[in-house]
């Protein structure tokens, strides 16, 4: 007999990991019957501490994320882990790489792990990213890390869905084909140099801090205005806060740095609260959430209301040239009125 | 005495590049009076050869749409060229830019040089070069450069609405910091290593190669489909064409490998039309319009509906956990009713 939703939320606040599993994928398949369960689990959310993590592949992103998983069990705190795959369309890959964690992380009951990968298009990946971080907050961990991989509007998506954002970076990736991005070391509030005991690690090294003292540093609401806008006032010390990326440098597999990293972390977190910025960035976080949604909503009815067929006869028409888009959009507009 | 609208399109249509200037300026203010002038052009597009030209800052990119704008004048084409820069909010640099091309290219009635920069928020700035590449194709241009810096969404979303996107490096930029970007190479129909007289060239050809052979190839189609949904079907054959980036090297500033260049567009031009790739990019590009302009036109609409300050309390509602996300939409969606 399936739970009831108050049921589901209920037992995702006590702890049932059965329940929060279930959730989550319904969560994936876009289930429509859950928003009663996220709007009772919504009340508990603002707890957790939301980590991104993101970096190419071949820069130990996951051995790194499972350091600080560890670290973070030392001092007695729960932690979820949320490996998203924007560049994958199956989980395949995604569930070996939770395969090889739960060697190291399994039968902590602290530690709760999940993959996600794409399945529609990237808008619904990072929405769904977005309901599955709120889920595991109102579910009472402490940390959550969100780990992804690939590469452009994905990562900014779902960095801007996390506090602090750590992108990492590896030697020996082959020097002409660095993966070093510049959208990338945009959104970067902490840099890693992980692998530091190869060689090369140096060279790598001074390579990001020249770019860091290149850049000019973007502050986080400037960045999170970029792409959306922003409708409410924003204090003058919390736009005025420019914050210089950290660099650290790690070796994930034998824990080296792993503190430093942490100790970074802290430090871009207390600088959010004196800058009164983790506010902020939660309003435009909300703001952000409002408008996708709603864009979201009227869409979608608009093309329920339009037999397939007719918005096909529609783009024919504009493709041969007998309407243009304007006149398309005055039609689709008319239809659904 | 300002032109009536049908006036506007026709003195456009006549080649009146007074007109046309001044109508691109419409265009990028958004300017609400010039739908009836887009309509009456629209008409008369589809004759154009779109080309993307894109890469990162200090590839040469600029020379290099240069000396493909003459050598396309070579064969009696006429040209256009947008420059558009989403990096930088503020046009300053693409004048500068401007002014320097008008040195090589002045005084040439075939050729019209057109920069954008970003004034709101990204999606604006793909809006508006959309509009400005459809304004110079029924202006009659044989041939339109669109050349675009930056990273990240906004070049992929400029390179779709190209029928051919060429992704520009260079040797020397740093052995550690090449801006070779995974994203970049997605959308790459044509790959140029530009400055191939410089030492290194030879490495960077090498390692685009060797990404070009590891990467698997996405079809045009399958790249589109991933930043938005498919609404008809696709022939097979259309869906089929797996394109592999060519390889050019070219010096820009001696013409070096340009007639590679130009043969490489031809030769990726002449598969679109065989696979008949070139009418569904055509489709898949309106319906991505008929969406993009539907989305903008309805949240437009609500938000104008709710004052601003109702919008901000209900951000405020969810901030405090009174009301989740899901709750503030239904307000709106009462409110606008």
């Amino acid at each position: 007999m399936p739970l009831t939703m108050s049921e589901q939320a209920q037992a995702i606040l006590e702890g049932n990991r059965r329940a929060l599993a279930r959730l989550l994928t319904q969560i994936e398949n876009e289930s429509e019957t859950i928003d009663e369960t996220l709007a009772t689990l919504y009340s508990h959310t603002g707890g957790a501490q939301i980590i991104g993590i993101t970096g190419a592949p071949g820069t130990g992103k996951s051995s790194l994320v499972n350091a600080l998983a560890k670290a973070y069990r030392g001092q007695s705190k729960t932690v979820a882990i949320i490996a998203v795959d924007p560049t994958s369309p199956f989980s395949g890959g995604a569930i070996l790489g939770d395969r090889i964690r739960m060697q190291s992380l399994t039968g902590d009951p602290g530690v709760f792990i999940r993959s996600m990968a794409t399945r529609g298009n990237l808008g619904g990946l990072s929405r769904a990213t977005r309901e599955v971080i709120r889920v595991l907050d109102a579910a009472g961990f402490d940390v959550i890390l969100v780990e992804t991989v690939g590469a452009g509007q994905s990562e900014v998506d779902i960095a801007l869905l996390a506090h602090t954002t750590v992108v990492v970076e590896a030697p020996g990736l082959g020097d002409d084909v660095q993966a070093i991005k510049a959208g990338i070391l945009e959104i970067a509030d902490i840099l890693v140099v992980n692998k530091a005991d190869l060689p090369g690690a140096q060279k790598t090294r001074q390579a990001l801090r020249a770019m860091i003292d290149l850049g000019h540093p973007v502050s986080r609401t400037q960045l999170m205005n970029r792409y959306g806008r922003r409708l409410f006032a924003v204090t003058e010390s919390a736009s005025n806060m420019l914050w210089i990326p950290l660099l650290v440098e790690t070796v994930a597999t034998t824990g080296m740095g792993i503190d430093d990293l942490i100790d970074a972390i802290d430090q871009h977190r207390e600088a959010l609260e004196i800058y009164g910025l983790k506010a902020v960035i939660e309003r435009q976080q909300i703001q952000n959430e409002l408008l996708d949604k709603l864009t979201n909503i009227l869409v979608n009815r608009i093309l329920d209301e339009i037999p397939i067929d007719k918005f096909n006869q529609l783009i024919d028409r504009v493709q041969a040239r007998e309407i243009d888009p304007h006149g398309a959009i005055n039609i689709i507009l008319d239809m659904g009125s």
